[in-house]
């Protein structure tokens, strides 16, 4: 076969890849979406379905330090291997494809060439990872963080939103040395790791829009949050307080938020780039009422942006408005810890190698950046050379009703196999 | 005796209701304050001891047909009653004044002549109401609603917040026949009632700062609620949706607090009678996160105002604005069944007798109208003759913290009597 040829994938493929992603989506559906808990239930059934697929395919499967699992052709080359990974977990009721897709798409590419028998040109291995998600503990990158030596001992102590677990419980009791990554310990050398490569669904309705089926991607959004912040002012009877003697936390949170609002519309409009979401707000469920003004409203806060700059200065300008805003209507804001993740830029040359592989498949599509956050962005920060792909997706993500179509997959899995097989 | 010292009362009753304050508190508190679900185990409790020491102290107590108790001096004259009523029902988390005072008080009335062997000079029975907070069921003055034939089948099928049984089954469990209820039956006769009265801790901040340590009350705030109005938008990858393309259901719900919150700084400057409050709000626990665009928020609205005008017409605006942020934002508000309690005007003559009696007294005071809602408006929207005394209470009700003096509780209950008794 000549090159070009033996970069196209069997069809048939197709056909386990849409087997994989029912068997899955099957074991994890919760009734509205799937839920796949990370370190948790759901992860664990998706982990067993993969890894036991692997085995039947006669593909070598084994766990790494925090149970991620390492898949790859028994026979191939020596050297460091170019890795294809994504995760297994996803975000409560969310979608089946938003992780599971990249997995999906290394074991194709290791069955490209262990059905015929052969081997890959060069060491491939798949990684399948765990704890991507920030949905379950407020930490997201577990996965890809504690193999770089990045997760510390105030995130193992985070807790797990449904059970109230420690991330560290959770982990020990899936046989996790948890001490090792506490002291910071390199559980991946990134040195030994040629590439890590992912291919993931868009999760912005960009790509649907610009008719793009696949997209090599430039780099990715950093973000700064607060899981929780406690807007405290006092409870009172709704009737009989008047307005001016009212520390209402309703209303200082809802100024807030259109105040916030309003300063990304006009920073957006500046040419800045970022995107606010407040994913989470409630009164306090044992005391709230009717006919009660509300003592306390605790919210969550997140700013995204590929620029550092602009990350750091809407946090301050977020902690400024509560500032004003707690001395213009007497309550007070309550903030729990900051967490930060870094912006990161994808490797150059895998962005022109991906480029070219699209326009060898005639794909018509530019490089973006992705406003979501990937353990692509955990493992470029610590110096391994990363490149990720996105295919197109219809309905967002971390929604049950996210859309890939499996011949877009089927495109973005080839021009991720050609890219690590050119010269 | 000459009529002015027959209605100072025995200052020896100021420890039979310090007492009766703490047993009823200590049988009903949770950890914070005071827990007395309407038609529930607190209710219960607070019921209970109420009959037990009425039967102790030698007055008869009966039950009604809606289980509220009406506790007489045995051997009163005939006629008409005057009723001294108010509720035993709490918020979760309540103070332990609200509504019991008015019962107590009404109780220590009675023993001014119980206690000598005497009998009142004319018929004057305690009437301790249940489910008067709308917390529970998200509707108010149910024990004095079904009293009047106005509880209605719609009524009887909300759900309690916490247990999610219906008031129905609430009601049948105590024995009451709901059938009763429902068919709109009139179960008290305005007609055999000479007048309803009412002693209740001011639930605002106004006679604290006008040093009043007792108020004759005008009329009572009428309101309108929805207990829940969903607000949909569509969730999504929060990272990787851009702004334009968003329905953020917080930051629509923010801006309609927001712009409600402006109008009704406009309107009060504008010299309108109105307070407004969102007393619950919430995403979806069971799929909201911190990396999710919310898809969806519930909350509470109430206004409250004197004015019949303002409250329809406030109403109308908050409507309006969902619809003009809906549009704007791509979002859909749902409203539940809309509330409405009626404003009440108290009856002139008991007004004045209630003023008489504080001037006899040498209380320097005013008339002032009530902004929370009482089952005397109800009474006195049922053709009632109505009349409510208000006691200072620092720090508001609807919490842990209210504050009532005994000695102005017992400056309340003097006037009440001497307003009773004079002729």
């Amino acid at each position: 076969m000549d090159e070009v040829r033996s970069a196209r994938l069997d069809p048939a493929l197709k056909a386990v890849a849409a087997k994989l992603f029912d068997d899955v989506r099957q074991a994890t559906f919760d009734g509205v979406g799937v839920t796949r808990a990370s370190y948790g239930d759901g992860e664990n059934r998706a982990m067993a379905i993969v890894e036991a697929f692997a085995r039947e395919e006669g593909l070598a499967c084994e766990r790494d330090a925090v149970d991620n699992r390492i898949i790859r052709v028994v026979g191939e080359p020596a050297g460091a291997p170019v890795l294809i990974g994504s995760h297994l977990d996803s975000v409560p009721q969310g979608g089946n494809f938003d992780g599971l897709a990249g997995v999906v798409a290394g074991l194709l590419v290791l069955l490209h060439y262990s059905r015929h028998g052969g081997v890959p040109p060069r060491p491939i291995h798949v990684l399948a990872l765990r704890g991507e998600e920030s949905a379950w503990y407020g930490k997201a990158y577990m996965g890809s963080l504690s193999l770089t030596g990045q997760l510390s001992a105030a995130d193992l102590d985070l807790k797990q939103r449904e059970t109230g677990r420690t991330m560290r419980e959770d982990m020990q009791a899936l046989g996790i040395d948890t001490a090792r990554i506490e002291a910071g310990e390199r559980l991946m050398d990134p040195a030994q790791v040629a590439a890590y490569l992912e291919l993931h669904i868009e999760q912005g309705p960009t790509m649907v829009a610009r008719k793009w089926a696949v997209a090599p991607v430039t780099g990715i959004r950093g973000n700064v949050r607060h899981n929780r912040i406690l807007c405290k002012g006092e409870t009172g009877h709704s009737g009989a307080v008047p307005r001016w003697l009212r520390k209402d936390a309703v209303l200082a949170v809802a100024e807030l938020m259109t105040r916030l609002d309003e300063h990304w519309r006009v920073l957006q409009q500046m040419g800045m780039d970022m995107v606010m979401t407040c994913g989470m707000v409630s009164t306090d469920p044992k005391s709230h009422a009717v006919s009660v003004i509300p003592g306390e409203v605790a919210f969550s806060f997140e700013v995204r942006s590929q620029d550092n700059d602009v990350l750091e200065r809407f946090h301050k300008l977020m902690l400024e408005e509560c500032d004003r805003i707690g001395r213009s209507r007497g309550v007070e804001f309550q903030f729990d810890r900051r967490l930060y993740t870094a912006p990161a830029t994808m490797d150059p040359v895998w962005v022109a190698k991906l480029s070219s592989a699209c326009e060898a498949q005639a794909i018509d599509t530019e490089p973006m950046p992705s406003g979501a956050g990937h353990d692509a962005a955990v493992f470029a920060n610590a110096g391994v050379s990363c490149g990720m792909v996105f295919v197109r997706n219809d309905r967002g993500s971390h929604n049950p009703h996210e859309a890939m179509d499996l011949q877009d997959f089927f495109s973005g899995v080839e021009v991720l196999h050609r890219a690590i097989v050119a010269a």
